[in-house]
């Protein structure tokens, strides 16, 4: 039917200006995508252009959202296989289109056949050089992070792919009221020194110096998802973590036991319903930990912890950490922010933030970034 | 990968709980989705869904939405041929999931080759009854029905399936916001006289009978789109009229010249810049001719002529022609409504009505016509 | 206690640099302000300002806002005397603060011992001229014009000067968003034709000559009242009518019974509900006169009938005086605009519009008076 | 002119049906109003309401608001001498109206002279009981608390009683919100430690245990201002501290020197601006002992430190010092509540938070009060 003749084929290791957004290996052929709101970023100055994908996955399929010129305009399921997804046709053959493909669901450690990986694109015009935007901001986070929720009816309980968004969320939202590109670590259910559940192993800090260490199996190994992250080659302006929540949760979850040693993991309360000191100050040591970690490898960057938009109940043990990390090592660079809460007129799908307790924390968070970058110098 | 042998594969005309919005030939193997906002909904019990599509295009490809308990989650562009589409998977096996497939733009009447057809559903569950909404609304109207540029950047000027939205559109905000069934037949650039550009032909009245009677080709024809519509097995509590605004541009286009006769066309400006008494008189028959059609097949509904969401210039004309028409019928159930102007803030692509402007105009409209479904007896 | 003495008397008469908004006798010693929204509007630069009033009532009190810089500061009711009140005091002595003292209640036509006068000025300091603004635009209207309802509980029922504003107003505002000067000629329960309760002398075009002819009583007409209103000293740009609802609810109201003559009058409905034809003509009849009125000492204003704040019944007659006028006189600088209606979230006090609706009718009347000045020369 | 002949004097001390709110010494005879939000409440059944007021001043003269049924509806400056207020005239003398009668404006601790007191009514009919309501708050802090600048154009700079308001107040609002009876003590330029300018004695917890200590001069002492004040009489649930601000300020002001001792007070900046630890943990001891006090009046309160409208920097001193608090105590009905920041948008007269931003603030700080009392039970 349609003539496709005049598109040509170019593996995405060809095409001279093209942006990748999140963290990779930096192997072009094929690119693999691992974290949520990652992309592939390109001017195409051409009237049709596809992409084509390999993707595969045991449980958790990967989704795709498309943003033209700012706007997102598509958001689909992609099922397994590799083929061409037609991004845009028909358009003005002279006009510069910007095109995101973002990658609209988080990483998933629970299913390690899980794969989005991107080929080559099909074209009929030419890509042009991506301007740089001025910051770049690190997000570190939790299902919040991940954006759980910020699609679908308030009655959604499943689990799935489909309730996850990186495009209806505070991440996105902020980098683009800052003009910032932007990175996204993060898990649902995890936390700085476990997860809800307590297992100790479903902490964030764990993996952060990997290209995406929280994916399992053999086939994410061979794909470099367990390299060291090339953190010279992408230095934030500014790391937002949003961790803390399912640390809070921990404590009113049931005990962790480690099948292999025996050895069961809990964060306790007292009596009086309170958290058992030596339990809280586990995860600030967890939190003073992370945040030397991070300082590390982002010697420049203002270090910002984000933290509200479940409840606030692990906010002072999070301020007294951070404090301790201030006191241990001088370093003047680090905050704490308290993002709105959640309410009924707010919440999305499975209890989590809806797209408008997003926009709200979007909103918050833009502008204490902006008095951040304009007060400090790193 | 995964297994799919659990899924069955049923064709539609098979499904025992199926409701098609939008006016069909009532044929389902395969059914033909012809106007923008048409849809199947199912009431679907069960974890994993897919529908087998058929589709092509010469030039304007299909869109779709799907609509997950009144969410959308989901839109795509729908490439050529005949495929599976997975609508989602991994749900819970027990619970019932409202879901809509929605046509996502309008009828192309300059595609003759433009088709979207949906043959069966692979499923691993059952589909329950769904249940009848209390009103029933059927819209009439050009691009601003049509969606056009209600999705997209203010920057985009391409006339193209993906700046169409019948989601982002007051029809479908009207209807949610008043829980009714609705139907919409739009044609971008149409009107009731003529097109934008004194197109005489080109005018929704010539073609409200049939199924949908704007398309051309033997193949569209050969799928029904010409028969009359079974205008009885579905009749609208409200009829609501969006169209004015192209026939308003046709006094500042060009003639059209009808190849075949030879014949010229055009709406006339006088000297001074209005409107030439006779060309607006012809219009006024015109919207009279149209009620009068309107009424003839939907008895008991109450006719809404709604406009203004780009500007008010035929509204003296309108409320002419309506009391033209309620002088000559003594018909009393018809009314004119002012829609809200579009303005730079609520602006989408291709300078037509953005998201905002077509949720303001649901806002205004649905408490119109609760007033109308409130004070009228029909 | 402070010392006062710093502070000079001056009669108003004797300000270089004053203005006064509304239909006036032209008169300044004293100056008396009939119609709400009135105003004096000095430029002060000092620090302190007082004003001297007389105020008398037999029912109904003046009320009276202070707007300081453009806000409103100070809202309060006039008790009876001749006294003197604080605008403003401590401020500083070199900056120019722009004041106007507004009357927040109609012209009272049931009271004609309703009175408020502005004698003189107690000031330390300088009145600087005041900048010309571009636009002016005459208001005329019934109950919503004098903003009745528009603060207050939405419980309160008492008709009492309390529930007017001039303040939360789509008068005033429209005319802040527009930078424009602005007149109101307005009376609660009035209408074109006759009165909410069919009372055929309770209508404003029979009194637009007079500077404020409905006022009744000696001492109104002593004070210039009953006056031809000097036309040339103030041509608007713009004359915006908002009648029709009190003349709509006559059709549901008793007869009216002239107790001089015995004479009854009534609008009629018909059996079915709807409006007798000759009634309704008699209606347009009085909307074309009062056209012709408007246009008379307004030659080259734009005429805008606004009409729908509180119902649309009236807008199909509207509509067909508006075309009769403009078919009988060829005048092209008039034309009909629907406000948005109120609903509950935007109800004020006494089942009229809160300060919700007038936001809303001000921002939608604003975009149409935009485009009425871009798009007409007069 | 009008007959007041029916109206009834009565003395404050004679009304069996009466609230006074805001502390005061419990003399009705007559009743002095010292902060800010004070107010007298009465259920008048009648048509007819007046207030005899004594007011008085130096510098700085007060202003009330009047509220009716929730709603306010006058805002006034009083000018010195002892005179009768209308409160409001030619209601319906069934109907019972709810009102209070507001101070506008905070205690004035410059200026010795300014007084506000209410002496009698004049009525004609009668006061009914009124209800309790569920909950009383205490908000304690400085000039955002005393809503400075919340009424007023941005570009105001007179420190003056016109830009004060209680009612474009987040406490107010907050209050109003939760259905809770309030009182407010607040001071501009004050603190926890020392005011903006490093005056050791202008902080709020000096004068806690008084009615209103910190007023100056023998007519305030005389008039009970420094008697101690009645906790028994009313025990908040919950305490909002906002103050910090001003601290925060005077590390960023000249020292202020005793001009008595000669003692030059002054919270230093160390060379990299950051805060001086000795001094800052000056402050963080002046919050410890703050809230010691607090608790030892308000045993079963909840104590909430609600601090960032305009901006962040005492933030983590702020939590330092509630958890050694906390430690210290075992209290663990405190906590700390970031509120959100003013920005362009939401700012208000003097460069402090407009209406918008004490909306903002007073809907944030609802939903955390509310989550506080829930959770906790004193």
């Amino acid at each position: 039917m349609q003539n496709e003749d005049r598109l040509k084929v170019q593996a995405l290791s060809d095409i001279a200006h093209l942006k990748v957004h999140g963290r990779t290996t930096g192997h072009l052929s094929p690119l693999t995508l691992f974290w949520t709101g990652s992309s592939v970023e390109l001017n195409a100055q051409g009237s049709e252009l596809w992409i084509e994908v390999e993707v595969n996955y045991e449980q958790y399929e990967p989704w795709i959202s498309v943003v033209i010129n700012a706007v997102p305009v598509s958001r689909q399921m992609l099922k397994a296989g590799r083929y061409w997804v037609c991004i845009f046709r028909g358009m003005d053959k002279a006009a510069i289109k910007n095109v995101r493909i973002v990658k609209d669901v988080q990483a998933m450690s629970a299913d390690s056949g899980c794969l989005m990986q991107i080929h080559a694109v099909k074209f009929d015009g030419e890509f042009t050089p991506i301007e740089e935007k001025p910051y770049r901001i690190e997000f570190i986070g939790d299902s919040i992070t991940s954006g759980e929720g910020a699609i679908g009816a308030k009655a959604e309980t499943d689990w799935i792919p489909m309730w996850f968004s990186a495009i209806d969320n505070y991440t996105a939202m902020t980098a683009e009221a800052l003009n910032a590109e932007y990175r996204v670590l993060s898990q649902s259910g995890w936390g700085v020194l476990s997860s809800w559940d307590n297992n100790p192993f479903a902490n964030l800090p764990a993996y952060y110096e990997q290209v995406c260490g929280l994916l399992t199996g053999e086939n994410n190994k061979a794909l470099g998802a367990h390299e060291k992250n090339d953190f010279d080659s992408w230095q934030p302006d500014v790391v937002v973590v949003n961790l803390g929540t399912n640390d809070g949760g921990a404590f009113h979850s049931s005990e962790w036991v480690d099948t292999v040693t025996g050895k069961a993991y809990k964060q306790r309360l007292k009596e009086d319903g309170t958290y058992d000191e030596e339990d809280v100050k586990a995860f600030e040591e967890a939190v003073v930990r992370f945040l030397i970690k991070i300082r590390k490898y982002n010697p420049n960057a203002r270090l910002i912890w984000a933290y509200g938009m479940l409840g606030l109940p692990m906010m002072p043990a999070i301020y007294r950490a951070v404090n301790a990390y201030n006191m241990l090592t001088g370093d003047k660079q680090v905050s704490v922010f308290q993002l709105p809460n959640t309410i009924d007129e707010t919440l999305g799908a499975r209890q989590h933030p809806g797209r408008l307790a997003h926009e709200k924390a979007a909103r918050e968070l833009t502008g204490y970034i902006k008095e951040v970058l304009r007060s400090s110098k790193p």
